[in-house]
């Protein structure tokens, strides 16, 4: 078992591609309240740069407007006006999968929240509670890209939700399907997103590669590590999406076959106990427990459970572990696959943001990451 | 193949017990403007019996307030004030289940929303399009229970629409097992029904007991008629069931497990192309085609597609159908049970008011129900 | 009195300019079953143009899908490619601008739902019930701008529904002052226009420019005509605007100072027995009943007045009057500014395309536009 | 100018009315964390009395289930069962008026939420930052009644956000007039209150005896003390209330006729300084500015400027004072009145449990209130 990570002696820089956007503003609220991190850049499209923080961006969360930063002055998203050894990305795919790559080059390592590198076979896609050891396939990555950084990915947000939920049953039975269908928040869409004249009052059944990024991401992230190769797990992957009127939070229906056919009582235990590497070390935006099993059938719920107001739960951390429970509610026996539940999570934190801040720290504290 | 059923003579007259709530009000203005039946009474709790209906009720539909018969008034639910030949239940499960045999053994045909009967071995549980030959256990319920009249009644609205998509694909295919997650509108609780507390911009992943109905009913409307029984399908049926913020309608996503795993192709050709009994016999509250299948992947949406403005799409009639229609989109591989759709219908009218009055039709077109 | 119009002896053939967007699908459903008009161009953007309309237009609408018109190829937007003796614009302010004046030049009299050319004091800006005869400055208009058609404006649908109102108490008593606060839908702000994530269970208190724009139509609606120039009435007018999450419909809440400070008893009865002269022509857009008073204190709502589905209630027309009926309910004592009542209108049929193809259906019937 | 007030040395015991409510569990869990205050006693109807908090209440608010107390077992609403020198009251405005009455005669202060007393004359209607003086009502209260304890109350939800805005105008300007239209949450109406099925995608323009007591409390509460009567001040209030689809908040749109007509600029800087004598106290609710006036024009809004999760603005303080600063916004020149703006409150703590216990801590540091 790992002991508590001794924090850094000093703040380490980092850098924030596309801080303007909603995830990016996410990203800069959290580093701006880190204790190990300490924002040196904040970058964005070239519109932007050069304009005061506060200019360029309508800040759209609660709390203190641009996290105080809003006299800070935009960098352009180039390695040379906003390097620093950690950088965070929240870039889209498209400029994502162009411009990563110049910072992994130039010695950055990437924790990118975009989808561009994802399914790459040597870049690692992690969730610290569930395949920490894949950031092993990193230098193969720098090996092949002659990158003297890297670029580490975290999943999509509803996949990311999905393999809360799976990866303790997975190591601890084996899944062998998970048929999953989604309720998602329209914060997951970015901004202006989703339009009102599309959602309110209504459901949408589709989101457009939604369901193929959950099967596709959800195998890799269950696969197994041997040498510098990940082989995707064989698990039958199923996702039906749909986006539903609400801010904050994607709730999932799911259906899992177990191989042993454990029981309800087993399944409960495996759940409500699960702890894995973030919580040994104490990662800073590591909750006590990655999963709070809620007792009354009528919960979880997105409003009630993910509110940024709610007072940390049992097995919640305050501070930088807000958001980054998952919660689950009524399992039970399912007729078709054998068990079913309630599966929560927030998009935007555990989804987004906070993933790849987790993921940073799982690397400064293993040891992959380190300052030259 | 039956032949248009030419309507009777004159308008046969019918009672509606449970007048004033928001199923009951359905019912009234389905009834109001049927070509067949005339309302003859309008029957409530004794709370409200001998009360106007304007004054008893509170109107919450679009069109006429109290469809033109806000002066009649209520009797009470007693076969004594309010005999009639068919009578429709509005009712709760729990007066459902003393009052409604007292109207069938006073000689009257009971079409019932209520759940109080719908799992009892002698009682017809029907979608005309999907198992009319159940009606057949009417001569065993009369028999045992020495009614002079009978009771029949319809699904939960939940299990209705899902069996609208499952009947055709159960009659080619045989469908082994199906995965039913269920985004359920507010309108399915009544009035006042959820609490906008708990509702706006929320999920609710548990509504208490139709899991189970959907389950059980389901079976049971695949079942076979061997002369008096109907031995349940051996689908192995899971429900999911949530409510979502939506005023009417609910959005089922659907997977599917059919024997001989027939093509998207075939699964998609027998959707669209199914037509039951009520089509043949001209049923007034039929659609011309009981299911459309959507082409584009955003589609169906409840808003959009059972606005009661909808003007009738391919294979809608005017009229008394409207609301009857299923709709369904997205007909893809499922990787878990093979094919996977979503699914859409109206809950408070084919899944409530217009089902029971569409089991009436079809037993009065096909002889069951014959005025003495 | 005006006695009914006869109906033209054929079809006039129009144009709709901006048929793509959200109001010119409603121009174009509306037109496509119109008495009186034939839809013989349908123009778009150069980007759109030459595309068929099903490929170029995301229906947002019920019923049939491009009412039926998804294979006409869309014209350009110039008068060249697209005349036609009437036009409707659904256009954007700043195109609108520049491509009105365009086909008035060449002949065409153009009924425009944009703010652009609202408060020139040669273009006419009517309401049919409240102020037909400013149609009277089209011959000013001709002659200053050297047009051999014609410009004519509808208001903004906020001004547009409080117009209706004041209207028959302006023509009673004088309106010496108003304030109104709306709530208005997100379909007033066109599509995608509102993001979901702003107003999902939210109120903003802010509408770009609205406010202004209702303050200065109202006056000009209410404007007296002599000669060929209409002085703005002298009312003072506030409008405090806000935007709520419901779909279609501007609730307003309206206080009003009226000379000679009438009987709640008086002013009800003005706005009961309201018609005008769309009434008395018959006019195929104009409801039996401009307004319509409700007596439930908790009336009028948008979601059970408006819905396209409400039959139409005492006062109401068939088929093309839809939408174009204004509610009013609680008018009772203001201790502010004498009278208060709450108010509801159509944003997007009577506040935006009903609104344009009214003033056609006026111009025709009054003679004012003819076929040459 | 007061100085601020020393901490009670021990935590006073207090008593909660109807702990089980919603309102009733905000004062728990804003006692629960009190820095003077020790619940002693959660009182409840007979039917819940003599069950565990837990088992009795349906909690609903984020946060600790039940603020920790879940164990507690309920008292009966009774002075015998439930004694305590300071007792809140979140009864309803009937039970309220049977009760309280025994609470006070048996020598409890009983600061109440509820409507009964309101506007007696001998009973103090307080907000601390408007009209502290009227405490001054209590020994004529005790006299009049033979009370050894007394009653206090707060006023409407919705008066009470109106008279923290108003407050600092009358005493600076002298408020001539003011017409409020609000658009008011769901949660002021309770649980369950609203149905989803009523206010979904809708506004609700009545809320039943809403207008009426904004009218009359408001005047009340900008009333003069003289000697040991308030005489109402003789500003014209006229109040149109509204209920739209928002969880929690109050938005209420404000044009004032205020005496003498200062400039915008003075209006901005009476609200913006505006300090009062809980500020100068120090008292534990008070937020240090009851104000916060806002530069961007889409603001205030209820979903941002109240989330629970809203870190304290510039002037806000963290912990009891959450959900006590009002929200102020867009103050421009209003052509009816003079002046109009955007106002916010959080309904169901500076409206209703805030305001209750805000009023106890000045009773408490004023030194009306003492230990005996």
């Amino acid at each position: 078992m790992a002991t508590p990570f001794p924090p850094p002696s000093s703040r380490l820089p980092v850098t924030v591609l596309g801080a303007t956007g909603v995830v990016g503003q996410r990203f800069v609220r959290r580093l701006a309240a880190h204790p190990w991190f300490e924002i040196r850049h904040l970058a964005a499209s070239d519109r932007s740069a050069g304009k005061r923080y506060a200019e360029a961006c309508d800040w759209r969360l609660g709390g203190e407007p641009y996290a105080g930063l809003g006299d800070r002055v935009l960098a352009p998203c180039s390695p040379q006006a906003a390097a620093a050894g950690i950088v965070f990305s929240a870039l889209d795919a498209l400029p994502a999968r162009e411009l990563e790559p110049l910072f992994a080059a130039a010695g950055a390592w990437v924790f990118s929240n975009a989808s561009a590198f994802r399914m790459e076979p040597d870049v690692p896609l992690v969730i610290p509670e569930v395949n920490a050891a894949h950031l092993a396939l990193v230098p193969r990555q720098r090996r092949e890209r002659r990158f003297s950084g890297a670029i580490v990915c975290n999943p999509n947000c509803t996949a990311t939700v999905l393999a809360m939920a799976l990866g303790p049953l997975h190591a601890a039975f084996g899944v062998e399907a998970v048929l999953m269908t989604s309720m998602q928040a329209v914060s997951g869409a970015g901004y202006p997103g989703v339009s009102a004249l599309d959602i309110l009052g209504n459901v949408i059944p589709y989101i457009h590669g939604e369901e193929e990024k959950v099967e596709e991401e959800t195998r890799k992230l269950l696969g197994a590590l041997a040498g510098e190769t990940v082989t995707p797990a064989t698990t039958d992957v199923s996702a039906l999406c749909h986006r539903v009127p609400v801010v904050d939070g994607h709730t999932e229906a799911v259906s899992v076959r177990l191989a042993g056919n454990p029981s309800l009582v087993l399944v409960r235990e495996v759940l409500a106990s699960f702890r894995a590497l973030p919580q040994e070390l104490g990662l800073p935006s590591a909750p006590l427990a990655p999963i709070i099993l809620h007792d009354r059938p009528e919960r979880p719920q997105p409003r009630l459970d993910l509110a940024e107001s709610a007072e940390p739960a049992a097995g919640q951390a305050h501070g930088c572990a807000h958001g980054m429970t998952v919660h689950i509610g009524r399992v039970r026996e399912c007729p078709v696959l054998g068990v079913k539940f309630a599966l929560l999570g927030h998009n935007a934190e555990r989804g987004a943001a906070g993933a790849s801040v987790l993921n940073a720290e799982l690397a400064v504290a293993t040891g992959w990451w380190a300052a030259d």
